[in-house]
């Protein structure tokens, strides 16, 4: 950012998106590769996004009675391999501790690849009776996945995450707690990041390695490719009786626990440069942006400019996050291109005409508006503004749903669609793995979810023609 | 905490103080052992303590202009190898990764013990001007060091922390900056802990591993115990050469950044627990604590005793941390024991004959008062009383330190002093590492630091009686 004076090169969204998403990333400094491979460096001004990002989910769990905790980043061998479905699940994908302390383990463990196993095996230590459940116990730490292809936040070697893990005295309860928690997503994700999900349970296939049952939060990006942004899963007794995690019921009986895990990550970052970016750079939601409202002052030289800019900030950090840009080195016109590729959401403009008339002009990074505003009416105007963009953000994006949403009742329509449109494809299901498997070869899309909101599109499975009436959505995915 | 009716044993404090240590752990659930050897779980009630200390210290960091940022957990082999001194230091004590999706690695990754090499590397990439500097960056995340004897919070094989990495045009600027550190350090341990610190360099043998100094916050404990409670680190240019962390100053030439760093660790609970605690369990500063108000409603059952309860709960809540305790297991005076234990700062008792008399009463956790309020005058009284505990038990400590610091001319007065009065022994010191490790073989004591208020309390070595003009403070450690 020192020694070049002009900004930094986008690739253009419709060419090469792929290209432009690496290009968002690494130029509006928001992560940047290490010397690990496969690992990247979380820079301050994305990291800063993931904080607003913990804040916010944090206070909604605690508000529902969630503790945080933290386990140990190693597990056992023997702890992964208990429950059969999760370790081949995981298995193939974790990083092995073989030597500590100069000598060699005897028994290897795996950095977390998720905490399952680690905290059922607590839970199992701690539960006495049911007057002590339920437990609502969250962690905020990060989690090792050795993927072979990788790319910043989507799909990452290591990623932050919280992982919160409960268990509960009846089916009901933890049922009812795994669908309290994907509001919360769905509240997270719509609230504070303005993209709209879809909510829906998974298919079998789909499903985390372990569960009984998952359900996702998912999204649709620029490209009209979806994105997993949360998931929250049923587990029953399937963890807790390899764990014996056993209380004593109300009847005096021994019981095993129902239990429940839930997870976001900071592939979130992901999802909110690819929902809101444009050729211009990165565009912030302001409920998550580190930056609400940045200052540049013109003719910063001219008598009292730069002070009356100091002032404004002052004033209006009491109540915004806000930057003032006072850099010698950089001329503003370079200035306004290098903020809005960092997707501020306001750039406030003031210079010695502005000054005079008691005003400032404020641009709106969504859609380029400038307005005129007198000094007087400032705070209030940019808690108006900031609301709209939010706003805003969400239509667009929730346009493009309705937008890219098509429905196919055969394979022909299917792959005609994705090709013309690619996006969410509606169809009805047999309920065949098979026939899910096959959706897969023949156009590159999988089942997102089994929408809560079920319609009637048709009366036969998209794949197989047999009668079918299970309505699932399609999507080619991150 | 279920199905017994009878507060948790602790061992008398006097009598064996590490078991007193590890029984507060334990039942006041702190923490708990788990099946990774020397890995522990930080349980709910002791994470939010961990959460509150974090929340002031990060609002501090952030206030001198730091930002948080992730770097990856892992680092290669190479890295670490890079600065001479550094490797020797932790080399021996790492945990190895030697394989990952499955297959061996070409190059071996430890997990990281502290992040200096990974900073360095990232730091050289991204610096190029001397408008960039500084960089104030700060990670909060875990660590792991292959400890042979772990201890809970004290001696962890993983721990939690956060390590500050700055760099800087100048050395004046970076000393500068390790000093301010370790004066956020002081306020954090003082102010929020309520345990005085004291402040100074550390000798050349007990500095940190590649730096050119290590200043330090050091407590003493109830037993009177060292602890080392935070570190800064200068580090001159000894990591900016072999990393290559250089930028083009303002006469256009390149030159080597000025570095530091600084961590402060989930050891500061062991602090917690060692300064404050007594007999009747863990005692907490009001400000840290998880919950600075619990109220035990008397006669529970009778008419109108819980709804009044509630509604004091409801009300307190608003400005205060508070648990209502109306478990229906356990007598009243069992919930009395069992909140002293867990070390609550005010325990409202509130009963038939007080709701009568429109009245509560308030107990202290510090002194054992009991104090009769209005309930008009409820929520000012309580105010004032978590403030005058605050206060009280800083004193206690600070009484504790100047009871338990001894001067010794010479080392048949040192270990005399060590064995009557164990605390801080100040003498004056040559300046020789050989007097510095012969003083630890006579007496187990090290050098805790040369304090920055230096004295005059002799004009000859502790050890070797040569004349010297050094005063250092030692003591036995944690």
């Amino acid at each position: 950012m020192s020694d070049k004076n002009f900004v930094k090169e986008i690739t253009n969204i419709e060419d090469d998106f792929s290209q432009w998403y690496t290009d968002i990333v690494l130029k509006a400094e928001l992560a940047d590769y290490t010397e690990v491979k496969g690992f990247i460096s979380i820079r301050p001004y994305g990291y800063a996004i993931w904080e607003n990002i913990q804040k916010y989910a944090d206070k909604k769990f605690k508000e529902n009675g969630v503790k945080n905790l933290a386990m140990p980043v190693l597990i056992p061998e023997s702890l992964l391999q208990k429950e059969k479905d999760h370790v081949e699940g995981f298995a193939p994908e974790v990083a092995w501790v073989t030597m500590g302390g100069g000598q060699e383990l005897e028994e290897r463990l795996c950095v977390r690849p998720t905490s399952e196993t680690i905290f059922s095996t607590m839970y199992s230590k701690w539960l006495k009776s049911w007057r002590d459940l339920p437990y609502l116990y969250n962690q905020w730490c990060n989690v090792l996945r050795w993927e072979k292809e990788t790319r910043p936040f989507l799909r990452s070697r290591e990623f932050l995450w919280q992982e919160g893990h409960t268990i509960h005295e009846t089916e009901k309860e933890a049922k009812e707690f795994t669908l309290k928690m994907l509001d919360v997503y769905a509240d997270v994700i719509e609230n504070l990041l303005a993209i709209p999900v879809l909510k829906g349970k998974k298919t079998k296939t789909e499903q985390f390695a372990g569960a009984e049952a998952t359900y996702t939060v998912e999204t649709l990006m620029h490209d009209g490719r979806a994105l997993q942004a949360g998931t929250s899963h049923y587990f029953g007794q399937n963890f807790s009786k390899p764990f014996e995690i056993k209380f004593q019921n109300r009847e005096g009986k021994e019981e095993y626990a129902y239990q429940t895990s839930w997870g976001i990550s900071t592939r979130l970052l992901g999802a909110v440069i690819m929902a809101h970016g444009d050729n211009r750079g990165l565009k912030l939601p302001p409920k998550v942006a580190p930056i609400q409202v940045v200052i540049v002052p013109v003719a910063m030289h001219k008598d009292g400019v730069k002070e009356k800019a100091e002032e404004l900030c002052k004033k209006l950090k009491e109540k915004y996050r806000v930057e003032l840009d006072i850099r010698d080195q950089y001329s503003t016109g370079y200035k306004f291109n290098d903020w809005e590729m960092r997707g501020v959401p306001i750039r406030l403009e003031i210079g010695p005409r502005d000054i005079e008339a008691n005003k400032c002009v404020l641009v709106r990074r969504d859609n380029a508006e400038k307005i005129e505003v007198n000094l007087i009416e400032l705070e209030n105007k940019i808690e108006n503004i900031l609301e709209e963009i939010q706003k805003n953000m969400y239509e667009e994006c929730a346009k493009r749903v309705v937008d890219r949403t098509t429905i196919a009742n055969n394979m022909d329509e299917f792959i005609k669609n994705l090709e013309s449109n690619q996006g969410y494809v509606k169809t009805m299901w047999c309920g065949s793995p098979e026939c899910e498997e096959k959706v897969h070869e023949l156009t590159g899309a999988k089942s997102r979810c089994i929408p809560f909101k079920q319609e009637t599109v048709g009366d036969k499975c998209v794949c197989c023609g047999k009668p079918a009436n299970t309505m699932v959505i399609w999507g080619r995915q991150y």
